[in-house]
């Protein structure tokens, strides 16, 4: 890692970490995702130190990991979360957020309100990118979702799509964690029991990181339905295309989203995201802590410094 | 066969075939898929004999070729289409074109106007599934479109994508099909050379009906972009899905599309579709014109009952 000491790069920030989360895809990078060696963790909140935006020095923060080359013709069109030359934060040229510190463009920093605590802001991300499913695809409130997977992604799909749509299912492995989202008034069922349900949903999120999880989608979505890709996983899964053109069922990637809606959510309490905190350990003992993330049965796994 | 000649079932239609043309999607019944029995053929024009609409017989016709069941959700909600218990022409529970009289229900049946030759109007099929990518996908003038696939239906969706859009590429192996669509204006590129091509179109419509069709299409869509799966094909490709994610690519499966948009384009001569047509037989060839449709170069084949 180059020295976080030197002085921040124009237009960059560099913040002191109070948290970070571990999340699958630390764990996928571990195993080789995305060919990235540096410091991994994209989920933080922390304490600007530097910034060329004076009014956010001292405020605690959170961050879009994705930084542009501001020069393309993504960035110049204003997406510059999928700009080519584009760094992510401890996922792509840039150390993350399991770490001391790190360092992010001004431009990508969300201040986090008083009323939504270290533990809830680590969640910022993760929320982020489950709520961003909206901005993709129409949830209204009589749109029936199933999402499959009971992973912490999973859980956040479906507890934030749950304020969009009144049939919202989460269909899992884990009846423990199955628990989390129900008692946020979320549907759930066992994996096991999935034959039971009606072949028919508007829209299916596959949270589940795994290979089958894709195939579970095509035989619950309705024709003429959406599927939305929500994980990242090594490995290249099989598919039956054919059913794909025949139902012309949509499959909709989705990788990331706004900060700013994720915060508030956070803020509003609408989404209550503690019960999904396994353990706490101090940045020592991260070795240990990549260990407990991959535990069966495990959820967050957060890092403090 | 049933006997055609019981009275017609209420709200069916008995329709003397003049012209029926072999698909792909033909030859793959006859290697399995679907899992059909029967006559096979779905594109085809005929002549009414017998039907509900009495102002129909003795007219020319196209018709839809899916028919569903009238009572379940999605008849009711207007799309037989994709009723689970359809019937499709040639395809499932319905004897097809290939004869010289078929059923279909009145409700399916387009006049065909009389500008519209026989030769011509058996592509209203293939041209309406086409076309149909326009009612699911936006097409702007300045949509940049990548067609892979210089096959019939490749051709078909190149030149009528390209009376929505100016920037049209049509990508295939085979020069002299290229040709075809490059006289009515459309830019063409060989496979070998696709590499020189920009990574980055807006719309890419997988028509090769071949596993590395859609690894192709991932290879040249923009991020964000949309994949159009237009064939259907046996096998079951393998695909990175994580690049789907990751660059939030949207994959629409595209079968059908509507009828009376194709006619109209056909009558008001926006599309040649004579120049694909690769030679024309007796009914009674049936057997030799299906190995000539598998043939090195083929293009349409035509039967004549």
């Amino acid at each position: 890692m180059d020295d976080i000491w030197r002085p921040a790069a124009e237009g960059e920030a560099v913040i002191r970490v109070t948290k970070s989360g571990i999340c699958n895809t630390d764990i996928e990078i571990t195993h080789g995702y995305a060919g990235f060696e540096g410091t991994i963790g994209h989920e933080f909140v922390g304490v600007v130190e530097e910034s060329g935006r004076p009014e956010l020095v001292g405020k605690r923060v959170v961050g879009e990991i994705n930084s542009g080359c501001g020069r393309c013709a993504l960035c110049l069109a204003g997406d510059p979360r999928h700009c080519p030359g584009r760094t992510v934060l401890g996922i792509k040229g840039r150390d993350g957020a399991h770490a001391e510190y790190l360092r992010l463009p001004d431009a990508n920093l969300v201040e986090v309100p008083d009323e939504v605590s270290d533990e809830q802001a680590v969640f910022a991300e993760p929320l982020a990118a489950a709520y961003g499913i909206t901005e993709q695809v129409e949830i209204l409130p009589e749109t029936s979702v199933a999402v499959i997977g009971d992973g912490k992604l999973g859980i956040l799909c479906a507890l934030s799509l749950g304020l969009r749509s009144n049939k919202v299912t989460l269909i899992g492995r884990h009846a423990s964690k199955l628990k989390i989202a129900e008692r946020q008034g979320i549907e759930t069922l066992l994996s096991g029991e999935a034959e039971k349900m009606p072949s028919a949903f508007d829209v299916v999120v596959e949270a589940s990181g795994s290979e089958s999880g894709f195939a579970a989608a095509l035989d619950i979505v309705r024709p003429r339905g959406k599927i939305v890709l929500k994980s990242t996983f090594q490995g290249k899964p099989v598919w039956e295309a054919w059913r794909v053109v025949v139902d012309e069922i949509t499959i909709v990637g989705s990788r990331c989203g706004r900060f700013e809606p994720a915060v508030r959510l956070l803020a509003e309490g609408k989404i209550d995201v503690i019960p999904m905190i396994s353990t706490d350990l101090p940045l020592s003992r991260g070795v240990e802590a990549m260990a407990e993330a991959q535990a069966k049965g495990a959820m967050k796994v957060l890092l403090t410094p």
